[in-house]
């Protein structure tokens, strides 16, 4: 029996790099590539490069050094050739085109293959779903089969006299199931404020399905609950219809439902009262306003992919894309197909520990720095009555309100 | 027709990400997943963790805060349910053990498709080899299809006139073809030390072979030529038997052939010229000594992975392996499927500018300082005869022979 624990204790040894990340290695994987630096018309190439310099100024000298000579000299190289060589580097492109349509063929094969399991994955999420929620138990031979105990694995077994001892008879399911499993996974937990944790604890199931055209779309299902209307969120990623360079698919933008919040409990904003004093009668009023806030739920309202090349925000916007995509592969990739390993914690110890790297925690740090000065002013005392702080992804539009 | 070029001016944006590596997202994957923190005992696991924290100790608190909570909360929160509770979460478990089976069959699947059209690349791959090697000329058809401008392609084309002149009629073939392709991939580059590129001007090919069980051979094949006697230097990469978390391939390990050598011509190594004086008589002697040295010819003699728990060396080795699986991967899923894109430095343009990270280069530097300080004694004075000193993947066996 092949157990995902099992490779824990093999002989081997650690090497984790960006291309080891269990996002793109992933069972069902979208194969599907992140708009990139493939996607970028020349001038916000450069512009993007300049961001990323001015970022990290350490990379200038360094990447000069690296690329510089090498991106230089071959394009004067190829110019420099004889005329038969030339002739015969084109004709090595014409080869290469042919290439890459067979590579286009080649993904839509592999995502046949990914829809034909994930047909085959799918009773066992319906499975999942009816014990997560009380529908039905698992049979003795899912407990026995789920209880044998890996060689390397220290965990105490439940104890026989436990199992069958009556304790939560009247626990329906496996509570908080899908907010568990979502505060393990850390890119999820960053999103999810101690607000919003009152609302996903009822949801059902997290689910996805493929389009009719390149993409997916993530489903999640909620019990009755105090705080919208909606029975299902859902949210859709759209592949571009060209596929990319190598024949990746290469994403395009999402879309995700309205929520029909119900009254005064929309999560993704919170009511700033500010005390204004009028300098001249030294009066104070209290002006209440409501303003964006961080929430998960603002990951049903994505950020629209910019048109406009002069975009000065573009780099901002960039970021948070990069970050809604990825969200939506780790839900896809991760959470979906191993949601009980997320449930107990046992899938962390799969995870790139390098994907927690400084630069992330360092923009962090900053926004938060910039928001502190923004909000004590001196003719305003800002009263926030939002009690969630954690996540990051809606800080810069908080800022600009 | 679908052009690897054509994304460039889509309208879309870049989000370069450890999830948008062009190695994984390459359209021969291997699926393989280098040995990662999957694959680890939980002693080396937590040794790991603690030379990545020392490494990099602004992790540490960040890494304590974001992940030490969650770790330690879920693994108290399963033993606190209640045993009802606990019997659902053994059944998810032994559900998930279903799931980890189809998704190994999955990858199984996507193994014997990349074979499938591994078989149909091989024919293209053999045209380009007889045009790079002077074999036979591009048809016209070929030539004007990789004429074909691509709508943003700025590079003027070949002049009709040029075309049809006779220069450099007898040039044979495409001249440095693969070492010019190797020069622009960066971790190639990195790699080949002046003295190098000598030798590897005479590859005629490079290609690669799946093996019967899961692995894949590169294959490097050369003219005649000074340095080594092999018509054919191979490496192999082996994956483990078992699939690893999520079904993916894991590297096991690799083997490279033994390069025959001609007498002096060793490019792994180096004649190291030593004068010693005698602290009494004050005479001096020269002391010649064969010390190993950067070659990217050390590919083909591959780091062996540590087996024994105890050995202190074991996170150079783990960074040498890393390494070494990196070159690999970058050979079978960027350098053999376009080739021609390297040589022109086209492909470059796709590559993820954040691959080429500071920590890469800082490691880079602080080894040339221990060097140094190594080699100038008081007592000794080094003359080192060798030319090539870009590469740094030897760099720690110098220092220890």
């Amino acid at each position: 029996m092949s157990e995902p624990i099992r490779n824990k204790k093999l002989d081997s040894i650690t090497a984790p790099t960006p291309q080891n990340t269990p996002a793109n290695a992933a069972p069902i994987s979208s194969r599907a590539q992140q708009p990139g630096v493939s996607s970028i018309k020349e001038e916000e190439l450069d512009r993007t490069a300049a961001s990323l310099f001015a970022a990290n100024p350490a990379l200038v000298s360094m990447m000069q050094a690296k690329l510089g000579s090498l991106v230089g000299r071959s394009s004067g190289y190829i110019e420099s050739l004889p005329a038969s060589v030339r002739r015969r580097v084109a004709g090595l492109k014409g080869v290469q085109k042919e290439h890459s349509k067979l590579e286009a063929e080649f993904q839509e094969e592999v995502l046949q293959l990914e829809k034909k399991y994930f047909a085959k994955f799918t009773p066992l999420y319906q499975t999942r779903a009816k014990i997560v929620n009380g529908n039905s138990e698992p049979t003795e031979e899912q407990i026995k089969v789920g209880e044998t105990k890996d060689e390397d694995d220290d965990e105490d077994p439940v104890p026989e006299e436990d199992i069958n001892k009556d304790e939560g008879v009247d626990v329906k399911g496996i509570p908080e199931f899908w907010l568990s499993a979502m505060k393990n996974q850390i890119s999820l937990a960053e999103m999810i404020t101690d607000r919003d944790e009152a609302a996903l604890k009822h949801l059902t199931d997290i689910r996805m399905e493929y389009l009719d055209r390149p993409g997916f779309r993530l489903i999640f299902e909620f019990e009755e609950n105090e705080y919208f209307t909606n029975k299902l969120v859902t949210k859709t990623y759209f592949y571009q219809e060209e596929n990319g360079y190598g024949g990746d698919f290469i994403y395009d933008h999402a879309e995700g439902d309205k929520i029909d919040w119900k009254t005064a409990k929309d999560l993704t904003v919170r009511i700033e009262s500010k005390k204004q004093r009028n300098k001249n009668t030294k009066q104070t009023r209290v002006v209440k306003k409501t303003v964006p806030t961080e929430s998960f739920f603002n990951f049903f309202d994505p950020p629209k992919p910019p048109t406009d090349e002069e975009d000065d925000a573009a780099s901002d916007i960039e970021e948070r894309l990069e970050l809604d995509y990825q969200l939506g592969e780790d839900i896809k990739e991760k959470l979906i197909p191993r949601a009980i390993d997320w449930f107990t914690g046992e899938a962390l110890q799969y995870e790139n520990i390098e994907e927690f790297d400084q630069g992330d925690f360092e923009d962090e740090d900053d926004e938060d720095e910039d928001e502190l000065s923004d909000d004590r002013d001196e003719d305003e005392e800002s009263d926030d009555e939002n009690d969630g702080s954690k996540p990051k992804q809606e800080a810069a539009e908080c800022k600009q309100s």
